[in-house]
């Protein structure tokens, strides 16, 4: 099940990203549900490198065929497989790989592990398996829509929000009171925080310029949710969204709500009070992220993941060859100055995908 | 499978905090392995409550009983069932909590999930659900020995070392050029630093006295995994390392290595550089935390995840009862200052677990 | 997952035929069901040896405990923990077995897949096993009843009914013109030919004072099955019977409907051709046993599966040791001069299951 | 996971007959097994339909790709992705089933259970995806390869011989006595007795020329399966060969060894016999089928399936439309009047999956 992610929505991608295609199957959507390849695309569109000066010039077309599981434009509740023909590998920028492991990278494991790697492009290990976790996103989305939460309306776009943010880039963090969902396409880094991301402007400059990377963090937050998805005590909503986000390559830590924070609060400061308001659930405050006991409360589900810097550096760093020997290594090509740009759509599919698996798991059970 | 957890190592626990046992099912451990109770017992009573003023004073004696997959001292590749019995339910401490929600627990949404909850001592999402979790960490651990790694020999003890410690309760941090695995038992907080464990006493002391809680956050190693462990792209070491700390009551955050801090580093800095050193690889620094792509390097695996601070103080806080109508709590009954405290052998339980589950998945695919 | 059965109703076994109990995990039973030993008990007691002389004469009380999942009366949505403790436990019975391995059972293979084998009894292997699937199976009858199909009324006794029979003992078949439901709990057989039950009776006593033993044929029958449950394509309702059912000890065939009879069927004689009648589909036969395409068509779903003669019979067959001696061996004790008579119930239970886990599969995705 | 198949060695499908392509995506091969599309292409030609007057004369070239998984002719321990384009779609062949649904296919239940269906050549519901099956069972050979039993030179060809036969067509069945596997590419029907081929084609050429069809019974076999593979209690290995083989379109029914015949047996003449000849474990007989408790013995693995006689028949047969009018329904169109001589290689290909599956399993937990 390594390269399946779900239980009742479930997907599984293949290939590597300097093969012939890289794909996606989707298991278990329902049927009946609208789909077709433009509901696909915007969000490949999204994550697609070469955008601007900040991610790898690589330019992938990512032009999405969806190949079954769909008739005269409706899912018909079988798998629906999804792929992308890989039209610009330029496999000689990788020559060096093939001998010597980048130190972060995985050669080293990939090499120890199957006595075989695919060097091209970082072959399966590649953050292009990613564009096939947003393809499964965009479904995981339909689905969401599909099944509206109760007392909100079926109509397109109705239901649950996934939206994500840069919140930190290296070590400059947004200002939290100047957020602005609305800022985040009108700069190249999903910055919440206009001014900040102003800031940030010279600053990728200059790491990008001295070949050098940096991390990120990334927030993604989902709104609408009802409450009582997530199954206990191992398929905790919390515990899978943990899962999914530390899958994501480069990724190093994941929190939800209040995270890290948490352990330096007293109880008083992370109680969510709770009172009726307006013949609603109320809460004072949403410290848990809109999990209690890995299920969802109502309140917006927040999750945040760390993205370390791209190992991928114009300096020369140490590190050995295939044979056992000392070496250095520069990695030339095209790369990111910081990868988690990009992932932040990526972020966003697997909290939909972590999302519709729940809707789906908790259809399953509950009470008519 | 909510109440599952690993694929070929893989347990499933059960049982309420007040029901008339909790249990645990361990499926796919290898046969021939020596396991008796005493194997499990002292996890258990390390995790157990009431051992210093610091945690619950509920006496639980816990108390493992094995009944089946073990024959003649030895597993026969069958089911372990292991149980304890309950014998410590002082339910009327618990009286108020069938009516209130008790903010930052699980009672409202298992309420609106299933209609239906069984309020004493927390049910199903009381903490004493991880007691199963550390006997069956027992019996990974002993999977984890009886493959020892390459090159090491398959004497009692060798193979894989697990063991956890507390870095940090409430704002308080340890200081680690101090770590010295050697105090984590001469206090009772599992602290690596034997300076902050003396001047945690007095504060966590204040905050018990004061009837108020603190978070904390717990670091996990796990020392001599060979280099190979781990499976793409979603059955990553570290997804699964992720899913499975969050899973436990009251996490928050986990992260790898570096985690979140590796969010602000640059490219150089983050890079853990390789060498020859003595006919052995040698990394120069571990920020990976272990992990590289997925896959164990062969460096310790580092995990943290922090724990918000216990739910229940003494302090009223608004809430509302099951009928909707607003009202206020204060959790009686005997409680943790810091819950964090005792989730230190939780968390080396599901490190172990995981790499169990690695070990075995390797090993099924691995060439001879 | 080797002792787990099933995907979203899913439970695990566990347990040894002369341990100190055996038990079953239900996993992902819906919240709010009725749930008592009562329910539960009364399967078991039909499954119970000893009742007859047809069957071993080892006395099981097998009283069932529920240890977790149900709080006052109902199902609260977490795993329900069954446990039956053993009492007639006549170990030296089965001395010779524990160096010898018997012909058409486990020992010989359990021995040289796992290197050790708990001999007494069956250990594992024991059809003793058996009981946790009527168990599990009778959980999954309170599920099919809590969501009735569509049109039948919610009371209880509605909905789902799942019946089981001995349509073949030996060499003797039963006239399926004179099949009457309610003769089956009139003779000891299972049998609905009240006539065939009454030839029956010398019939098994000569095969059981002689020592021999004879293989049977059981056919299950559930009936208001609505259209729609089943997965395509590796998940089909008939596909899960199949190995529901082969999961069985001893048992060596499965079919749904005509099954194997359908082999020399013209096309012609084997459609089902459909019609409406009173404004309702109405199929003019059943020859598919109720599946087309993997998922139920509202007909009666019709399995049959045959049970081999009972290994351990009292003529001395040749074996060998352990040592790998030629030897002969005697399995002397309490035994089944049928052991196909006791597998009513169980593969009752094994439909149940199936059912119930294809039940919430399709309430996941099915459109509201 | 209703389109996957396995749990280790696990293949998932997708494709609709009349869509763009159909494929497969095999997850969990091992790495550095060498694998080309010429190692898939000839189970896939043995499987084509139109290579005799007794299998649809729909042309499918049938040439398979491999996208992902493979670097310089070797497996990467990646998942494997195969895809068929579909060339041959006579659309127009199949207008009339898109309003009416087809006695004994899956119309009528998918439509039910979906609301939508891609009627065209029964989409999702064809036989075609078999083709699929049958690339997988071709990987899956190569891993049962790769891993050579014990005392088996692990030369190209060593290990595991999976092999497939007609033995019944229509109610002629074959003499055992004259079974020749060298016989079954001599003739168009897989058959293993010449005398008995000869007499089937003109028995099948009346029948195809009548319009009508027939069903066969298909046994497959499998040597050199060491002793140890398979699992209890659920995942016992006759319970997955009876799971694969019900699971391939139009089976009624699956026996392992003796299978219903063994219930007429008595124990005596059931037993297999065990002694020790020339050092080696002998069995006097295989009636249990080469499986003990779930496991192999050693003896060949020996599996039979009936596949009922083709639904498509070019007589009227009673039916509804859509809207719910009675009606009739005649299937023009490229029909097999046997598919069960297509089942053949599907048949071994199922075996080929299971078998890996449960070698890699027994390698994860078995003792170095």
């Amino acid at each position: 099940m390594t390269n399946s992610f779900g239980t009742l929505f479930k997907f599984t991608t293949w290939g590597e990203s300097h093969g012939p295609a890289i794909g996606c199957v989707v298991d278990g959507c329902p049927a009946g549900i609208p789909l077709t390849e433009a509901d696909i695309q915007p969000y490949l569109d999204a994550r697609r490198p070469g955008q601007s000066r900040y991610t790898t010039q690589r330019q992938e077309p990512d032009m999405v065929k969806i190949l079954s599981g769909v008739f005269e434009g409706k899912t018909t509740g079988h798998p629906i497989s999804v792929m992308i023909e890989n039209v610009d590998q330029k496999s000689k920028d990788y020559g060096d790989i093939s001998e010597k492991y980048r130190p972060g990278h995985a050669d080293y494991t990939y090499d120890m592990k199957y006595g075989i790697r695919d060097h091209r492009g970082g072959g399966r290990s590649s953050a292009r398996e990613t564009a096939m976790r947003v393809a499964a996103g965009a479904v995981a989305r339909k689905v969401l829509h599909f099944f509206p939460p109760p007392n909100l309306p079926p109509q397109a776009g109705a239901g649950v929000i996934v939206r994500g943010a840069l919140v930190q880039l290296g070590e400059k963090t947004i200002d939290r009171a100047r957020w602005d969902w609305n800022e985040i396409h009108n700069n190249p880094f999903w910055c919440p925080d206009a001014l900040a991301a102003k800031e940030w402007e010279p600053y990728l400059d200059g790491i990008r310029k001295s070949g050098s990377s940096v991390g990120a963090v990334i927030e993604v937050v989902a709104t609408s949710v009802p409450v009582g998805w997530g199954e206990p005590v191992y398929g905790k909503l919390d515990a899978k969204l943990a899962e999914a986000m530390m899958s994501i390559n480069a990724v190093k830590g994941v929190e939800v709500g209040d995270g890290f924070a948490a352990a330096a609060l007293r109880g008083e400061q992370n109680a969510d009070e709770i009172s009726m308001k307006d013949a609603a659930v109320h809460f004072s405050s949403n410290h848990s992220g809109g999990v209690l006991g890995g299920i969802s409360s109502g309140q917006p589900v927040v999750v945040r993941f760390a993205v370390k810097p791209t190992s991928s550096i114009l300096t020369a760093v140490n590190t050995i060859d295939k044979s056992g020997n000392n070496t250095d290594i520069i990695t030339k090509g095209r790369h990111d100055p910081c990868v988690g740009i990009r992932a932040v759509p990526v972020g966003e599919a697997m909290m939909a995908c972590v999302l519709a698996d729940m809707l789906l798991q908790h259809r399953a059970r509950k009470s008519d």
